[in-house]
């Protein structure tokens, strides 16, 4: 799951939100936010006074290759001017506050905010400076708190962890992957009379060497090997080895049964 | 979202899959790792091989508080050794291998991982060093595959990073918190009553001032005003102040009444 592999795909396809950076304090933190925005699909970066100035040649030490993401950021003074030409605004909070304010878990906000890009809007999710999180003033200007569902006895989340779950999020709201799937690349998997045909070839070879010779209990031990055999998925390729496996070690069984037949 | 508040409640509670960093390059990213594990409510981190050896301190020095963690993990030579007490494995891997295995996405191994651990089963997750991932050998000793949903054009996934979102997919599997609520601390939603009783306030108002004195119109306006104040939801307090607000801004014009009429 790490690995610099997969290039810097990072062109903007639609409309797509802003993340917003307040006062960031760490280069670090900017570059890794960054990379964790390429991850999840996210390209349109703004940073509210950061700390140290920009740019900072560690952000982009730090991003792995998301460099688009930090040559196309903006800087601004301030909260209010970072988000002035949006029409909604989110501010990620991990405490509740003394104010009413709708509050969305991060798969909600992820929800919402495809909704509105799909409506056209322009929006933005505001991230607090590492320490202190956003203060109120910052989220008096949000429409409503986004407070992740995480272990409340370890609030203590990274900056471009933050930004990695609502990427996540982003990405996952409108993903189609099967939650599991067998993958099978050139084979296919058996159907169950292809299934059938291999439990037939082995039941035959059990039968004869003696495997299978208590015949009232043949039936049982016949089933009991049908149930191990349907525990799991298996495709055509695998039965042709298990056809294989069946028919080398009874080899020398036939080879002794013809040199005997043969004395 | 951010900061060092929630302290470090990392007590171990119930069963929970045991994180298996293999061959990890830089104790940074296991102390993240390890961070991120507190945050989704994850506890058992075991160490393949890490290439720096074991313990480092920047390990803890990265880690934000997680520390009973890192001073609970194990180090074991190899990816067999480490999963050798383990029922179930699986194995984050972010390119599909030529190889027949189930592929989860990060949800799903979430729900198995849960499922298995309600059963009792001790299970387990590889992730790979930072460079290279997670060799074949690694691979044929997991039960399945873990790939998560992200662009495919900027996969280049941070170590920590992949442990959070599996951490993150493994507390949300079971939270019951609702999308999207108002947090309204003491104060409570306004019932349709409520509302009517303010608008019934400002339409006296209105009519008052002459506002609504083109009666073709009025009922029209009158709706309007209240199609705005039924867009969102609104509370007992705001609906006070905005009570206190329409009495204040027509002081002016009832004193200037009185004087009037005192003429």
């Amino acid at each position: 799951m790490t690995g610099r592999d997969g290039g810097a795909d990072l062109a903007p396809t639609g409309n797509s939100p802003v993340v917003i950076l307040v006062r960031p304090q760490l280069a670090d933190n900017i570059g890794a936010a960054a990379r964790a925005m390429g991850n999840g699909g996210l390209f349109h970066l703004r940073l509210v006074a950061p700390r140290d100035g920009w740019p900072q040649e560690k952000a982009w030490r730090n991003s792995s290759g998301a460099d688009r993401i930090l040559d196309a950021a903006t800087v601004h003074a301030s909260v209010a001017a970072a988000v002035a030409d949006l029409h909604h605004v989110f501010a990620t909070c991990p405490r509740p506050r003394h104010i009413i304010k709708p509050v969305l878990t991060a798969r909600g906000v992820a929800a919402e905010l495809r909704l509105s890009c799909a409506r056209g809007l322009r929006v933005g999710v505001l991230f607090g400076p590492e320490r202190a999180g956003l203060d109120n003033d910052d989220m008096a200007q949000a429409d409503a708190l986004v407070r992740y569902p995480l272990n409340p006895g370890f609030m203590s989340l990274n900056l471009a962890q933050a930004v990695m779950v609502l990427a996540y999020e982003w990405w996952t709201a409108v993903d189609q992957t099967v939650p599991r799937v067998l993958m099978t690349n050139e084979t296919r998997l058996a159907t169950k009379g292809e299934l059938d045909n291999f439990l037939a070839h082995l039941t035959n070879e059990l039968d004869a060497c003696g495997f299978l010779s208590n015949l009232p209990k043949r039936p049982g031990m016949v089933r009991n090997i049908r149930h191990f055999f349907t525990r799991g998925e298996v495709t055509t390729q695998e039965l042709r080895t298990l056809h294989g496996i069946v028919t080398e070690l009874t080899r020398g069984r036939r080879q002794l049964g013809r040199i005997e037949a043969s004395e």
